[in-house]
């Protein structure tokens, strides 16, 4: 998989919130991958409750803003964001895992209440 | 842990490189950790491997500056930071996972060719 296919999935990923759009999270992720959001919650495990995951947080209006470069390595991408919505901003970074038909595998958001700003 | 132990760590981590102080690795690095960097690389396993791995990093005479918020979410804490050399900046984020004691039992850069700027 090419560093550039993997920084366009993440542009994707943000394009999703920006457009409300669930296809292009079932598109992105692989059948049988795995969320973690954050860190040291419960996983969503497989395509579907991944999915519902998602419907909710793209329905929250949540939009998602880049805040540095996206770091490629290995299989995986790592990047800084913005979680806005309304006033207040999270501010979260993202590690995802790619699998060989260049799906997202594995998926980890690293964020705590210290991180919201409003 | 408290989430301010973590950012401690995360602290006293950019200042080992300042200070080119490997006591300071020493103390953080949990006996069993184990250092991937980059992601996708050969792992440093074992405290010995991960000194000689920073004695080498500290000499280089890299300053590390974090160019955003430390994210702590469960065991975990990931940040995005610059490494400056020269007039050269390397863009990576770090995860660090900790241990009950404390320590980092692991930790993962993730960085590649396109995040250096000269």
């Amino acid at each position: 998989m090419e560093v550039s296919d993997k920084i366009n999935a993440v542009h994707r990923y943000v394009e999703a919130f920006a457009t409300q759009d669930i296809n292009i999270i079932k598109d992105l992720f692989a059948a049988d991958a795995r969320v973690e959001d954050p860190v040291g919650t419960d996983l969503h495990e497989g395509i579907e409750a991944i999915c519902a995951f998602y419907e909710n947080a793209l329905s929250s209006g949540a939009k998602l803003k880049l805040t540095g470069d996206v770091r490629c390595a290995g299989t995986a991408a790592a990047f800084p964001f913005q979680v806005l919505m309304g006033d207040s901003t999270i501010d979260i970074i993202d590690v995802f895992y790619f699998n060989d038909d260049g799906k997202i595998i594995d998926m980890k958001a690293y964020w705590g209440p210290e991180n919201f700003k409003s």
